[in-house]
C-alpha cells in the first residue's frame, strides 16, 4: 500500500529558518486609510509590494484575516491572493485567524485554512475543538499556533487567573498545547503545534518555554506594541524555528516614519529587525 | 446637537420574541454534501429556502461562518446574502463567528460583523479585546454573545478548571461578561451583551443565570448534540428574549429523517421545536 509522505510543518519551518537565516515574520495588516496614497486602497498591490520587499529578510508572512474580512468577499479573495503570492515568493504563510469552534464547525474552519502553512487557533473550547486542526496538520503537513498568552493588557482577565493548584490559566493551556502537539514532533525536534506568546511578557517567556519545550513560539508585540527583540531571548532554544518574532505595523507602514518609497522603507526595517532578532537568537 | 437614537439589540430582541412568540434560533450550517441533491450545492438557494421555511416559527437565524468560509470568497458572499435575506424576512441574524483578537484587529472584526444583528465572540483575550465589539453595540444597536460555557465535551479542558477562589474559569468569564454588559442594558431589562451556554449542561444553567441575570442566553446543543428543550428551563427568566434556543442540523436537514420536501420538513421541525420551547419557557 502506498503512503503519501508529508513533511511536517515544523520541519519545513526549521529548514526555512536555516535557509533564510531569519526568524522574522511580517504581519500583513492592511488598513485602507494607512496605505500609501498612490495605491488608492488596492490591498492586492500593497500585499504584493510588501511581500516583494520583505522576501529576502523574513521567513514568513502572517496575513491578519480581520483586515481582509472587513472588506467582505472581496477582502477574502485578497487574503488568499496575498497568501498565494507570498508562497510563490518562498515565504511561509501563517494565517492569523484565531478561529475556534466545535465538531463539524471546527472541521470546516480547519478546511478553510488548510491552504495556509499554519493557522492561529483559540484554545478556549478545549481538546475536541482543536482535533480537526491537528488532523489537518497530520494529513497536510500544516501547523497550528495556539493562543497561550496574548500580548495585550487584557490578557490578564482570563489567562492570568490563578488555578487552585497554583498554575495560571495560560499555564494550563500551555500544558494542553504540549499534549496536543505530542504526536506532531518532526525530525527537527519541534512540534507542528506551536504557541502564541506575547513578546510583551518577557518574564513569562522562560516559563512558557519550560512548559512547551518543543513548540515553535510565535511572538507578537514587537514594534507598535512596545516590545523589543531583546525581550524575547528567553523564547529561543538551539533548534532553528523554535521562535518566530512577528512585527506588523512597524514594518509595513515604516514609510510613515522614514518617508521615501514604502517598499524600500519596509525592506529596510525588515532587514534591520531580522538582524536584531538574529543576534538575540544566537545570544 | 442632534443625537441619533439607536434601539438596543436587547430591546429589539425582546420585541421580536414577543411578536413571533418564539425563542427558536435556526442555525444555518450548510454542508454541500448534505444539501438536497436537487440544489446541486447551491448555498444561496438552500439558505433562502430554509429562511422561507422557518420565518414563521423562529425569531432569528444563526449562520455559521465556518461553513461559508470553507468556500472562500464565494462562500463569504453567500454568508452575507443569507444574512440580508433573513433580515428582509423579518428574522434577526446572529453571526456565529466566534471571533476574538486585540486592538485594531478586534476593531476590524467588529466592523466586519456590524452588518449582522449580533455576533458570537470568544472571551479568552480579555476586556480590551472585546471593547471594540461593545463599542459597536453602543453605536449601532447590535449585540454580542460571548462564549461562556460551550456545549462540547472538551469545554471542560479549560472552562471547568477550578480557580483558587473555588470558581471555575467559565464562572469567572460569566462575571466578566456581566461587567462588560452593564452599560448595555435596555428598557427590556436585558443587556445587549449575551452569553453562549451549552444546552448540554442543564445543571449549570441556573448557576450561569445567577451570574448573568440580565444576559440573553444563546443555548446551542439541542437536537444533533443531544440536549432537549426541557433541559434549558433554568435559563429562562420572565423577560422575553432572556433565552434563545438554537438548533441547526435537526432543523435544516430534517428531510433526511422524515423524507419529503426539505422546506416542508424544516418548517415542520421548526414549528414543533418552537412550540416545545414555548412550553418550557412558560413553565
Amino acid at each position: 500500500m502506498a503512503t503519501v509522505a508529508v513533511t511536517q510543518f515544523s520541519d519545513r519551518l526549521a529548514a526555512a529558518v536555516e535557509r533564510t537565516h531569519s526568524s522574522l515574520v511580517v504581519g500583513l495588516d492592511p488598513v485602507v486609510e494607512q496605505l500609501p496614497p498612490e495605491l488608492d486602497g488596492d490591498l492586492d498591490a500593497f500585499c504584493r509590494g510588501i511581500v516583494d520587499a520583505v522576501a529576502d529578510h523574513a521567513v514568513a508572512v502572517k496575513p491578519q484575516s480581520a483586515f481582509f474580512e472587513a472588506h467582505g468577499a472581496d477582502g477574502v479573495r485578497a487574503f488568499w491572493a496575498a497568501c498565494d503570492y507570498a508562497r510563490s515568493a518562498g515565504l511561509l504563510v501563517i494565517a492569523d485567524a484565531k478561529r475556534g469552534d466545535i465538531g463539524s464547525t471546527a472541521r470546516a474552519y480547519a478546511d478553510a485554512f488548510a491552504g495556509a502553512d499554519a493557522v492561529t487557533v483559540n484554545p478556549y473550547l478545549g481538546g475536541d475543538s482543536v482535533e480537526p486542526f491537528l488532523e489537518t496538520c497530520r494529513r497536510c503537513g500544516t501547523g497550528v499556533f495556539f493562543l497561550v498568552k496574548t500580548s495585550n493588557p487584557g490578557a490578564a482577565d482570563v489567562q492570568d487567573e490563578r488555578l487552585a493548584d497554583g498554575r495560571r490559566v495560560w499555564e494550563r493551556v500551555a500544558e494542553l498545547v504540549a499534549e496536543w502537539g505530542r504526536d506532531l514532533v518532526g525530525s527537527s525536534g519541534l512540534s507542528s503545534a506551536g504557541a502564541v506568546v506575547g513578546a510583551t511578557h518577557a518574564d513569562e517567556l522562560p516559563v512558557a518555554r519550560r512548559l512547551l519545550p518543543r513548540a515553535p513560539f510565535l511572538l507578537p508585540g514587537i514594534g507598535a506594541q512596545g516590545a523589543r527583540p531583546a525581550d524575547v531571548a528567553g523564547a529561543f532554544t538551539a533548534a532553528p524555528g523554535s521562535a518566530l518574532v512577528s512585527a506588523s505595523r512597524s514594518v509595513i507602514y515604516a514609510f510613515r516614519e522614514t518617508g521615501g518609497d514604502w517598499r524600500a522603507a519596509a525592506a529596510a526595517e525588515a532587514e534591520r529587525l531580522a538582524g536584531e532578532i538574529r543576534s538575540v537568537a544566537r545570544g
